[in-house]
């Protein structure tokens, strides 16, 4: 983010090819249709003020395409955080996480664009970026962080848990319990292969789909869900574990755990003939693997030991790739929003940030 | 069976390639040390007198070929059932059954074996078989028949559950829960593709593993066998409905209840790749499966809704005999133990019987 000096307010999301830019004063025009907390507290987004954007940026009223969303979001947030400041900005934002997959694309891009106005505002401090290290918030910067990217994900999915852009926030592993998001103390970085099977899915449809059988076979789903909570538990011990004892056998219980998570997310019926498949390759090759999101397609992650010869993970991403899945290698439990030196940018990114 | 005139037993399992004959009088010799019931109620095989079976045939201690056990499993049940009458007899048992795969083959032969000697010996009735209807026993008659063909199973498996000589008394569909075997009063017959994956497996091992399991994660499977009981009596009462009410939606039920207990069974460790494959390509065709016996390989039943297509199943058997596996199409809920008229065999299975 950067400010500019000709009165406007410039959007520029090259990933979803979506440039956008308003007069300031026409932006200003729209304050007060929104309810601005004087402590600058988030506020959740009214079907009024979401109308009277859809309205301004010349939206349909119905319309859930990604730039729509992306840019009511962003709308969303510049009027509230900035509030009767109106500060000119451009803004680029630049993602390598697929949209629509179920990896939480659209908190991590909430979690960025509140971070950045809030920062560019002064409602927290900068947390500075000239090393080539990632620079991060204090703790109740980051709450506010969450707390404000969370309204962008309502303005996006009406009604979300909340879990995506805490991950996107602080990072590391959470644990979540009848609503409540608890970030684990310290956990191990997983090596891990996230692969999209691109078979695309309805999150509304999947979870009214579980509610359904729920009610169908109540005596028969209820110790479902009661086992897949146990297995949440003994996955957050065994990580907890590892943080001082990283012997193998800890590796093992996870592979075990990952796959009886993935059959039980069979059971309550979110699973999908594609996620079969990958769990068969990667199983072929001594791999374990379970869907991550809401499933019914979407993505996978399959846990790589430190021990898996990479020649063996190299074969599997083939496979996979073969299959016309797309694979990348990344961690688990890495850092949450962070800010980092225009250096520490890779050129290729650079390169897009620049062309726009 | 038939009486022969020559003071020998004969045993001939054409299957096994299995032929033996004792003399009336060595046999009578063994007797004495066979506590045998004054009111002709079945006993349990002691490990002397198998010691004495094992020595006077010819196995070694150890033995567990499907030859030994099925010749000291008849020759106990001789000895026991005919007592001192010690009749001349001729037996032949043909059998359709893999032997091994899970499909209680050693089961149907104890029935069968302890049938046939409790008619020739007057200790039951014999039901007639002139007509071209098989016949059947009545029921405090099928319950000896029961109770000795446990001890021939006892003879063959050292301790098993009793399931499977009961299935193939009664017939039909039973329900096991804590060690009490209750057989439904009606239910529909089904029609099922049966398929051998031909993968080994040992029960001991695969049970073993789900105790395991068990000590390892209480908290996880104890829900997971909660909810395979659930399936269970879910099952009963769909099927109790179908002999009423034939109504499509019935199988569909069947088909998720097929679905979600294959996966737990997967969840409980007793899965097998094959059978994932097997799943697979039956679901590519519509159809669902799930393994049956212990697991770990072995068997599968696959339903056939009746509105299936002739052709899809076709399709489907093919697929599978491409994978290497064999295929039967045959129905559950069938008859139990049963006696033929001779005119009601097939060809291939009077000449098999003619042959030896």
């Amino acid at each position: 983010m950067r400010p500019c000096s000709n009165d406007t307010v410039l959007i520029n999301l090259p990933n979803i090819n979506t440039k956008r830019s308003w007069g300031i004063s026409d932006l200003q025009s729209l304050l007060p249709a929104f309810q601005l907390d004087s402590a600058h507290e988030p506020t959740s987004p009214s079907p009024e003020s979401l109308h009277i954007l859809k309205t301004f940026a010349g939206f349909a009223e119905g319309s859930t395409d990604t730039e729509s969303l992306a840019v009511l979001a962003f709308l969303y947030l510049y009027l509230c955080i900035c509030g009767k400041d109106s500060p000119c900005i451009e803004m680029t934002v630049w993602s390598q996480l697929p949209t629509g997959a179920g990896l939480g694309s659209s908190a991590a891009y909430s979690v960025c664009v509140a971070a950045s106005l809030l920062t560019f505002c002064g409602r927290i401090a900068d947390p500075g970026n000239e090393s080539t290290e990632a620079s991060r918030w204090t703790k109740p910067e980051l709450d506010l962080i969450n707390r404000w990217a969370f309204q962008g994900e309502k303005v996006i999915h009406g009604n979300p848990s909340g879990v995506d852009n805490a991950v996107a926030t602080w990072g590391g592993v959470l644990r979540y319990q009848s609503g409540t998001i608890t970030p684990l103390d310290r956990v191990p970085k997983l090596q891990i292969v996230l692969t999209n099977t691109r078979v695309p899915r309805s999150t509304k449809i999947l979870v009214a789909g579980v509610k359904d059988k729920l009610l169908k076979f109540p005596s028969i789903m209820e110790p479902v869900l009661e086992s897949i909570d146990a297995v949440s538990q003994e996955c957050q011990r065994v990580l907890e574990d590892m943080v001082t004892d990283m012997s193998m056998d800890h590796y093992f219980v996870l592979e075990e755990l990952i796959d009886i998570n993935q059959h039980h997310l069979n059971v309550i019926g979110v699973g999908h003939p594609s996620l079969d498949k990958l769990c068969q390759v990667t199983a072929s090759h001594g791999l374990h693997s379970k869907l991550t999101g809401s499933g019914g397609g979407g993505c996978a992650i399959t846990l790589l030991r430190p021990d898996v010869d990479p020649t063996v993970v190299k074969a599997a991403k083939q496979e996979l790739t073969d299959c016309g899945f797309m694979c990348w290698e990344t961690i688990i439990g890495g850092l949450g929003v962070s800010a980092h030196s225009p250096s520490s940018l890779t050129d290729s990114v650079l390169e897009a940030l620049k062309s726009n």
